[in-house]
């Protein structure tokens, strides 16, 4: 149906969207004609894990690829299921069609290959830094993070007063080794 | 935080995508800088109201608009959630901030009006043949269709034997002026 | 646990709320010590048939009773479950015990009675006129309507352009006989 | 993994489960050596359309079939989805693997397919009469339907007052050409 | 629509119903001339943290107040959304409109802030002794509670048999510094 | 209705099924002429918790009775509805009239005995081992776990790879006093 074009598919939270997810997709976009980028969790927000909209992280991912890029990049946001059994036909029902699947998750990577998709590992690409989790801890506790986000998004997170959000979603600023940071 | 740029906001199903919402789009393009044009009832499909996924109206969208419109629009499919009074709500969380909303439904129009948006009707567009619901009707009964929806929906829809979808989904065969078609 | 006290029920959609909504509540008080009155349907609102949110509706309901009155009535919005085999757990979950229920709905006294709940029809009042399919019908065919109302419901409706909103919600105009007005 | 054997699939609503089910269900089991029998909407029960709760189709059904079918047959109710896209796996993740699909709906036939099972037509068996939509009018109607099912449900049916269930669910008396029986 | 009244918002869950709840109702009582009171997580029941069903909660609240202050209360059980894009909308369309809103909450407070509403500090109650979670395990530790709540509270837990509701829902006895208490 | 038959309930989720499970199902039809074995939690999968399908868990308890016990028992999955106060309500829609429920949660008991249920503790079989959780651990970090299930389930859950399902379900392998295993 779609001619001899490769589509790849990523799937992400983009909490938020930093330069490891960019690499990815990049990554990506040399292996395929078009790169298929589901903004998972969409209709979370507000909270710890999840302080931005799917509207917010649409614009961060946006304002971050290049105009080439973004002729070859369809991002669409899909909200959770939480049914595994059906989560595949889920993405399916909200995407074009699609031939690989990009992932490093072996949850994704199993369900998706169960139903017959050809599954990528991607390269890592400092997971320490790139994280989300870790540029959260970040922003809540007035340190360096700037860095680790593409310029726009950095403008953008600083334009919605991102620390004030995650203040108000519940988190205090920490020290990295200060213990249990992540659940 | 967009700077001087204008966002415009369509909203519909696109069941299937036809001239008549090209049309509109383009007609909102000349009026913003960028549009985004969200996928409504995006869960629903294989009904005789909704017969395709969202996936598949996506992939009908992008293939009708030209690579500088691609650079300027934004596709985003939105579930339902069946509750007019946080509709708007549920808009916005999906989609990155816009200005302005190009609609003829006064229900649409009253509810983003209300929330503080500026709302435009749009041109008609001889909505009597320019009609998702008649094309589906033409689909099933065998008559001409293809002229009403651009041409690569065309090869799309009988490259996925939309003629039979509709078959499946309960749809039969009717003259045009043979009783109530809709609903 | 409430003594000699006895509850009573009453379930209603209060679309609007109407001179016979009004009469079902005062026999009720008659009969029992305090009236619970469920607005149901409680998510609904901006369609044909559910045109007003759950807070107009309690605003409604409240300002029509007498400080006597609303010293004994619990106004409690509930949700449809749309599951009648959970509905009267569903119900109970959301208010104070209660002792007997007043509904002339069949279904409704089914649920309740089997749940062992005693059941009290209500006297009709007039239902022809005092209909809220009726006074909606006649909102939007700007026929006289504010006699069928307590006086605050009228100049509630008329405060927020009742007439709008159902235009809005799909409604149209038109004649008391002129066919199938309800759904 | 169960070895040689086949497992044959039917999904039903069963309200009520009628002598034209029990053929499908038998004409099944001749050509398997287990059937699944979903029964479908099964959250759904005191509607018209649906008036038996899941678990009186279940006992309907279990008290028709014979100690021989009943070591064949595996009775799994599944609630409805409403999402034909992801239905097959909604089914899938309810039961049992199997390998054939007994129905003649062009829908259902069509979305198993496409998921790669056998699909089979069965053979019709006096739709007119043997139908569920019929078998409540009568039962509604006080006209005679104990003939048209099973004797284990005529009595069950009977046990429950089914009749008082369907006028408690909306149902009025009405003769079989009377107009538009069917919603 | 309202004229000069100034109505005030308060959300709590309310599990169980205390002193210093009512402070804060009483303190929003002296600054509005009615106080609507949101009973939070009205579905949620029989769990550790919310082991009271939303009606039960209404009742330990309705018997607190004194009938002056019942015909300036408004008492309206709202479910979750667990989406806060959402929430306030959510809130609005069960609630008369109201102008102030009175919490201590950074996120209800920015979420309503947002949405243009005034929103109030109150005065801490010794939050230590009022909070709803030391309440619950002093209940479940058969430790001195009952001067936390109203008296009328008190004996409507006795009544319950709210000791023995929160072991079946999992709690068990502890000491106030014996470790992890909360979540 | 059912003459002098008498039916069990029990609830479990089976994650996987064990001999205790068995166990438990063979007290019951010692003590009942038919007993229900509802598979709780039926939507859950592929989580550490809940790895297996409705679907799976329904094969696994299937195979492991024999066909006398499977002529007494009746299999129901069925899904998690989240609200304690509509929980008993939920389970009997679903499932045929039942007189006695086996349990030993003080929650289910506590539910099914308001709701007029009789109620019956079961032995205890070795809880420690015959634990789904530890068996879930055992499977993950490769130690002796197949005598703890029935033969047919050691087979089918090597036959599905139940290891590699745990470890895409996110478990690590671990000692049994390594530190908190449940969560």
């Amino acid at each position: 149906m779609r001619g001899a074009q490769v589509r790849g598919l990523i799937v992400g939270r983009f909490q938020p969207f930093h330069k490891g997810h960019l690499a990815v997709i990049r990554e990506a976009l040399r292996k395929c004609d078009e790169v298929i980028v589901v903004i998972g969790s969409a209709e979370e927000s507000h909270t710890e894990k999840n302080p931005f909209t799917s509207g917010e992280r649409y614009q961060m991912l946006l304002s971050s690829i290049t105009p080439e890029e973004r002729a070859r990049v369809l991002i669409i946001p899909v909200r959770d299921v939480n049914r595994y059994s059906v989560w595949v036909s889920h993405i399916e029902s909200y995407v074009p069609p699609f031939d690989t699947v990009f992932s490093n998750s072996d949850l994704t990577r199993s369900l998706f290959k169960q139903a017959g998709y050809e599954v990528c590992r991607t390269k890592a690409y400092n997971p320490k830094e790139y994280s989300a989790t870790e540029i959260r801890r970040r922003i809540v506790s007035d340190e360096k993070w700037t860095h680790l986000v593409p310029g726009p998004v950095a403008r953008f997170l600083e334009g919605i007063d991102a620390r004030q959000r995650l203040l108000d979603a519940g988190m205090s600023p920490q020290k990295k080794k200060g213990g249990c940071v992540a659940r």
